[in-house]
């Protein structure tokens, strides 16, 4: 895949009303993501956000996405449910998801999941290692062994999520948690991977790990079968032909 | 788990409408199905179907209901978005869920996946060799290295399913397909099997094989940690306390 | 399985030399796994050690042994290559396998998981808390969310295995590492579980979740097949007669 | 990976002793394949044989190798010990190791998946048609929903492998036998991928659609993590210092 289509999706609602995420995100989280792609590399990406005209993510938009990341927290309810059928049947169909922190609980991954998502939490401003336990993951390549964030919303198991395909990263957390923090899945023609780290009131999306782990996730959920077989949410196939003899 | 509260749930329409189904069921699939759990100990069996209220799993029903075998194929749009979110919890809180046969296209199932569960599906009249291929799983007890079903519906590959925690069977077919036809999931506190073999006309719900599949199923979908610590679709939890100290 | 046939055995040296191993376990380790199994109902339970001949599992003790527990340490490199070769074989025949602690570096589970088995550790007395991250699964019963040890060495990732078929149990650690505590394997017709809590001078083998989690464990491993159809580490079978015709 | 170094390892008996073969691949087996390669822009590529010093695999070839693709059937005893410690350490290590069909017996194979790696199989000129499961894998690209293979040697299940990590294909046999014939594992910081299809009297390796997945394999065995973190066989890691403060 050599120019990867990238939509940065933000719900930017707590940038308007909090003067807090403002000052660290002045120009949004979406901003602020998707520069981090470009340091490395990966040019072709825009932005949509929640009160765009449907929400962003017309079927225009998604059909010239290739991979599409989501950040959302306080306004899950106001995304239409026809986005989320969209965003969906575009996964089946190949296209990568990233779903970022609190998009845990964002209506395209419950429904993706098929499970409650829910998790514990804690907002103590405590410190997060997150520690590879695939190294030899794509996703995990560039960040040694282990990294650090320094100020962090906690988020700890149980976290009701499906087994995951492959689980890359577990961070511990000072205040005496751990959560499966890195986690690929696939469904239908497409890849999902959902990132813990990331808040709207810390500069996380700013700091070189976080960006070198966003940019692989982009490169490993880029869609492999370049589309050529779709099927989505479609009916089953009726295979009036047998494909051998059957006496 | 001595003693294991099992409902069987049918459709039951075919059997009311079609004179093929109920020369080989004349009492309904989910008898036969049951009679089958019966010779293999597993006697604490009542069942349900769609046209009783509340599709026949009101809330009291689910709440003493270990495992819940589903049988549908021509009515699944006629099951209430409520029964499903009823299943969904259950299943969330412990509740053993075996979905069978056409089933894949059932809505719990379906919800439950969060994909389109789509496939490929020929009615010719062809045969089935159902392969061991986790020889150490409980489900796969006293089968042998393979089982053949005589006369079945195909289904093949691809099936459109997140990657199971644990795949069983695969079936050969006489008309040249594939298919994972033994599937684990874990999602929250339960367990779901989805198991391919069983069809309206074919009298496949009496093999020895089948009943045998099913009743290991049963077991090891029974709940492991007796509900003591539901969460079902409920909020994250907030963690007040740190359980450590945070400086 | 009504009545498990279980061998725990334990290297039996630290016991004979350390007077500060002798304190906490002075009739040795695999007594005090053994006692805790018997509370727990599961009462066919004897003991082997390094020392007795054939390293105290000859090939009847295996063919009389469903589920072996091991525990080694300071002496894994005098385990003789036959014990290996009949542990290995008799795990791919059936037999569950429970690897204890600092047995992550035998010679039997490193050569079941072909990978160096390698972790980071640290003895400084420090506490573990376990977190349940797969609840459904029947080892993790009856210890809640998450248990405390109160005084541990520590195992850190990267822990080199192969990915768990069903990961149970992430630790957290005082000093800031995390763990894959609780991995099961299928191996053959065998079944395998790590388990990481455990150390002889600490009196973990004492405590009420720990032995929960062992007696769990040891059903779990218990063999589903009951050796009805062994292979072992057999030459492949020549299929000489086609199941279907080739034209 | 912009130039994946490359080694076709083949064993290079039978074509110097079966004119059968020699009249198939008259330069060896390891020249067809690395045609295939290059014809997918994989140009750096180099080969080696079991009767060249030190099976063709002394340590500096190895340290030059990114992706190692191992082709044996009659020879498996004579690769020396000491070859497949350099082998399973260099993959431990990073390196891509590409399985292809009777090398499931290979010693390399065996060592690195712990299980006897036995299945049934029949020599009877029959068609194979290989179906994708994970269609969103990038070993699935560019081969469509399936293809077929005209003639070939049967392997069947039982497969005696640990579950893979990713099961991309699965292949139905005219005989009346399944297999999982694609199948990737992470060992280490290494990946394997084991696939089936391929033998000496066939002209399998000029198959169009054989050709493919293996370029596609061995991009996806490209070392992510370009062995900045080895670890190999080495011994566990004394964390002297605890990364947080203990009491």
């Amino acid at each position: 895949m050599s120019d990867i289509r990238v939509t940065v999706w933000n719900e930017f609602r707590h940038e308007k009303q909090h003067e807090a995420v403002r000052s660290v995100y002045p120009d949004g989280l979406h901003i602020a993501i998707a520069e981090g792609l470009k340091e490395h590399g990966i040019t072709n990406v825009r932005t949509a956000t929640l009160d765009e005209p449907d929400n962003g993510l017309p079927a225009e938009a998604l059909a010239e996405t290739d991979v599409l990341l989501w950040w959302g927290h306080m306004a899950h309810g106001d995304v239409a449910d026809a986005t989320v059928d969209r965003v969906q049947e575009r996964v089946l169909n190949g296209m990568g998801l990233i779903v970022l922190h609190s998009g845990h609980f964002s209506k395209p991954f419950r429904r993706l999941m098929g499970t409650s998502c829910s998790l514990r939490w804690r907002e103590a401003g405590e410190h997060e290692r997150v520690w590879v336990v695939k190294p030899s993951h794509p996703i995990a390549q560039g960040v040694g062994p282990y990294f650090e964030v320094p100020q962090v919303e906690m988020y700890g198991e149980h976290f009701d999520i499906p087994t995951p395909d492959d689980l890359v990263f577990i961070s511990w957390f000072q205040g005496g948690n751990v959560f499966r923090s890195g986690c690929c899945f696939h469904r239908g023609h497409g890849k999902i991977f959902y990132f813990r780290p990331g808040h709207e009131t810390h500069p996380i999306y700013y700091q070189k790990e976080i960006r070198q782990v966003l940019a692989n996730a982009v490169r490993w959920a880029a869609p492999a079968v370049s589309f050529e077989n779709p099927y989505g949410m479609q009916k089953a196939i009726n295979e009036k032909q047998a494909l051998e003899p059957i006496q």
